[in-house]
């Protein structure tokens, strides 16, 4: 065991920190930056910015424009990356777009890949993964899956209904999950100018770091021909599975980058503000929660390097990746809930990016499978193996 | 001891509950609820609603236009009334006015109270309280108060800057914590308009339920008359005293309705919403949470029940309301907290109140106190009782 | 809602708080109590300490030689007596006599007053309730039930094992619960000095407070004439709930005052000791466990006291004996920890009273009914409620 | 980053994992574990037997007959070790002989060394570390020692009065820690035999897994020579150090084998154990719990390994240390707490290892530095770089 980290790791960990802390936390006050995430304007400049900075898409192979980072790698350069808000965006390795490119990568033929994964992976389109259905459709449990694919002829009509599919507005790339008619799941890539696909509303929602908010799509009669399917037919769920546990991992990382950027406010706001004759931080109640964030980071980052080394190694880590998912997600959380309690009223107004951060965090220990469904699922293989 | 409900406070309740369940729910969408809190408009539409119901004003005395209910009818009303973000404003016991009303009706001079007192009853006029001030100034620990008020023959010359000044932007009342020249505190009623008071912003907020916001608000060269003081020179912190202690148990009063519809709206999704073959509810993982919701504000309610019980009996309280603060604010955030998580997508975007909620709560951990504060005065106590 | 101790009830806690203090607390250290409690002989001396002093059997009505206290009193003196890990046993309510006698009271014949009830409340004899058994019987699930009661003629025939049977050692009554031959679960009262009533063996226990220890008790063709029959045939379970609902809150009312005696402990101890420049107490990372302690013995009076006023109106209040016994063996399992770890290595030795405590109060989280199940009552019950 | 184990490290644990199995847990219900531990008997007997497998005293270098592990590899063997509360005890690397041999061998003269460590490494003796003091004597805070040594000639003479000293009942080997005329503090090897030296009383402790228990043990014109000096004169605190950063570590990695063990335990229950209709661990509630424990031994496994690897690396490790003690020993705890709820009325009885070690790992959250001093340096670490 070692941890040490590689040369090339260090050296792109003080590249993207230099980055982000001298282009892109400056740019955090942009008014471009709305309710549903920063604007497509603003996203274009902030690729732009990366891509000459030479750090654009670090996940993707470098055939096609990417850094071809392998996990570990990617575990220390999101981290850096997730230090403010809008880094990921930049870096172009935000959700849902950086686990789009790694399952086109991994599954789509060469010509799906020229189509769409090229684009991608230089920033000029975004994408949407629309597999959630509102109610009683598939949320955390997919298997009931509602919006159906059926065949006539050489294609598919496609009809249901989607919530929550963050990106959708002005994606131009929508992976489309949809169950056939002998009930297996398939995906399938549709432009999303598409007739037949129709975006019916934004959604209000806690976090503004997505660009295109979160929005309910619907399918009427989309039509899309057999070569967009991906992967092979009926095989939907697996793929999501593919996609799901390093897109789980990546979540982790950035976040942690997130929590790091709290902690640092509400440790420097701690170390200068002044109450009750000495300064914040040198009460022990102030000073113990700092202590815990950094033993909550510590955790987590743990945590994220081990499942990364696990995936490195070519398995699928689903044991580990749910526990990082539940040790990351809930440590950040508790990360920026003491960062907003350190610092008082700075911390539940937009004073400083924390509250920003804390309300954009929320939502991670819901989505890639909330606490709960990973708590289960560690629950059935703990329950199974001493059953046996 | 007696848990029972007087006759009168189970009326009050029943109506209360049925007011905001008919009247004030609907209004929730509202468009004129925005980021900075209900418009004046909304507001006095609000007003006239609770008027027409006769339920206004229900911590004032009769004489200005209340109720008159003691801490203990407080407690079930207010709880009724919080179970919508909008019921305290429409009831017109919303922070800071009701704080406000409370502390001039027992300090304010006859025609101050005639003056300030009456119209905000009527919820004709709102009220700030002025007493937070930005780094190196007042924050938990006030004796740091910076402004600064000078007396000039007949007149006090006031200067300074505060901040997160609730519901300044649209005041008309403003009540201004200076000090004196020997470094005493005093409280001062000025009207919003006067040349000399400027509000500077109203600041981003993670909370939407203030109207007015939370603003930074300078004072250069304000002019007041003696008639101005409230109470006696000097005594400012002996009345931030006054107002504290029951404006700290009304706001858990209202947070705990705000809790209580968190938990209602959750736990009717969890009934409804299949997954994994059964609906949501029927998973011990989240029945647990709805479980310990009711755990959570069950000891909300009754550390809340006590402590006005307390201030019933004249007695000052500051123990127990320092110890119903750090209950009821914990708890209520945590039920919040699970509420949202129970509710999973539904919980992070505007689709239910909770969100709202959610955000809208975060605050109440800090201010009147924050937890870490408390428990600070709690363990003081503590110490020097063992220290005899 | 009224918090006030009727002067009676000021009367009795004080008395008690007199008599551990002075009585009983000195006899803590006797080299009588042993790892299976006090011994008999200890026992005895207590009881007649405590009958001198007017105090025993509280629970019980005159009629049978008690103080008839209802609930609310009970509430106030048990939390007195149980201040000392004696203080119960030497007050003759201490589980699980204090339980058997008020079913006994409830539901037992005449005679059987007589026989059990009248000597048990005199502290002359002790009982124990027979119904948990070893894996695959009942635990925490009754319908689980092994024992078997086959009727004979006049007679039944009682044959099964029963498994952490409190107080087997030593007892004179036996209530033992059985299914009889269609299934219906009864209670036989039973000698327990009857041929056919065996002590396998006195178990290893964490806590060392109850007389007689917990017992492994096999039945083996044990012969009761059907008038030891409690209540009504096939009647058990019902019983059982009459037992428990208020056994339950008692349980609540004792640990809550081995709580009190551990943070007192704790509290004085910080308040002595030094380190690092200052008393413990005077370091806010100890003063705030010492607050949560407050917080956590606030929650558990306050939930403990309106259940009991529940029961004092007639209810069964299962939804509120459920929310009690979460709450109070949990908040005081907190505060016997947190003093433990205040008390640091004097904690986690006999130095002072506390590591026993500590012992004897891990169990309180799994009898009368495991926090986990006492949640998942709650939570059919809210999910009942929300589908209707 | 890798987290792989060498071929050797694999090895070990194997070897360990089996021993363990095989030898020692067969011996966990011997008579001879009595409340202040193994004894002296069985403890030879156990040695015996894992110098048989050639697997005594893994952390002493060859050259002193042990295996030379360096941090990493004891990291995995001491966990193995943990596995059962006799195993630390029989390959000779339980506290505090195994810090006391680690320090020995850091600092000790040549001779020192043949006399000491050689027959403590052979487990031919036992030794203890006298450092803790009565109140108001050197507790966490070292600065407060009371003990002192005057010289006189060429000799020492040590007064003074220790406490909570394990295993010094059976010692041969103490080390004393003193405080010179000037204040400075040394460190001093003595004969346990010595006279002078008083075992005044075996304390009564809620763990029992430390052979000789825990002992007062009071110095009274002690004498020493100067050859008995550790190191260099005056520079007893800087050895604490160099004893405390690995001795806590190996700590946490003997504890995370005992908390994985109740973890096995419990989870087999929970596979077998019926309860309303289905295995304890199919139920969401226990699931949930046995998931919990498997994300806290993760956590607490990665931060042993990482500090392993800083203590590798030749760094003190100071923070890392600290990181480490608060994560693993807080984990653990709540590890063993879950596994006794688990396990209900079993686990709080003898009839599993579970109720034993969780009374044994009280402590391990306060000797070593408590969580709170660890929490409070840490803190000042984080108010020190933010300050700069």
């Amino acid at each position: 065991m070692d941890f040490t980290l590689t040369a090339e790791q260090r050296d792109l960990q003080q590249r993207v920190r230099d980055f982000i802390a001298d282009t892109i936390i400056p740019l955090e006050q942009d008014p471009r930056c709305g309710a549903h995430g920063p604007s497509e304007d603003l996203r274009r400049e902030l690729i732009a910015k990366a891509k000459a900075a030479g750090l654009l898409s670090a996940h993707v192979s470098p055939e096609y424009g990417g850094l071809g980072l392998d996990h570990r790698s990617k575990a220390v350069f999101f981290e850096e990356a997730g230090y403010s808000p809008l880094g990921p965006v930049a870096l172009n390795i935000a959700a849902p777009d950086e686990g789009n490119m790694h399952m086109l990568e991994a599954i789509a033929t060469e010509e799906q890949k020229e189509r769409w994964l090229r684009p991608l992976a230089a920033g000029e389109i975004r994408s949407c993964f629309c597999m959630t259905e509102p109610d009683p459709g598939a949320g955390s449990d997919p298997s009931m899956l509602q919006t159906t694919a059926r065949q006539v002829g050489d294609e598919f009509l496609i009809n249901g209904r989607k919530w929550f599919i963050t990106g959708a507005e002005g994606a131009t790339l929508g992976i489309i999950m949809a169950k056939l008619e002998d009930g297996r799941a398939t995906m399938f890539l549709a432009d999303m100018n598409s007739p037949g696909i129709r975006i019916e509303r934004t959604m209000d929602a806690l976090d503004s770091c997505f660009p295109g908010g979160h929005c309910v799509v619907s399918f009427d009669n989309l039509r899309v021909p057999a070569s967009a399917i991906l992967g092979e037919l009926g095989e939907g769920f697996k793929y999501a599975q593919v996609r799901l546990s390093p897109a789980r991992l990546t979540h982790c990382m950035r976040w942690l980058g997130q929590a790091r950027r709290c902690h640092d406010v509400a440790s420097r706001y701690a170390a200068r503000r002044m109450a009750f004759g000495k300064a914040l931080g040198q009460h022990e109640g102030v000073g113990f929660m700092l202590a815990d964030n950094e033993l909550d980071m510590h955790s987590a980052r743990l945590s994220i390097w081990h499942t990364a080394w696990i995936l490195d190694q070519g398995h699928l880590g689903t044991h580990e990746s749910s526990m990082a998912k539940v040790i990351a997600s809930e440590a950040t959380w508790r990360v920026a809930d003491r960062s907003v309690q350190v610092l008082g009223g700075q911390g539940v107004t937009g004073e400083t990016i924390v509250a920003r951060i804390f309300s954009d965090m929320r939502a991670f220990r819901i989505y890639d499978g909330p606490s709960e469904v990973h708590r289960w699922s560690l629950a059935k293989r703990i329950f199974k193996r001493n059953s046996a």
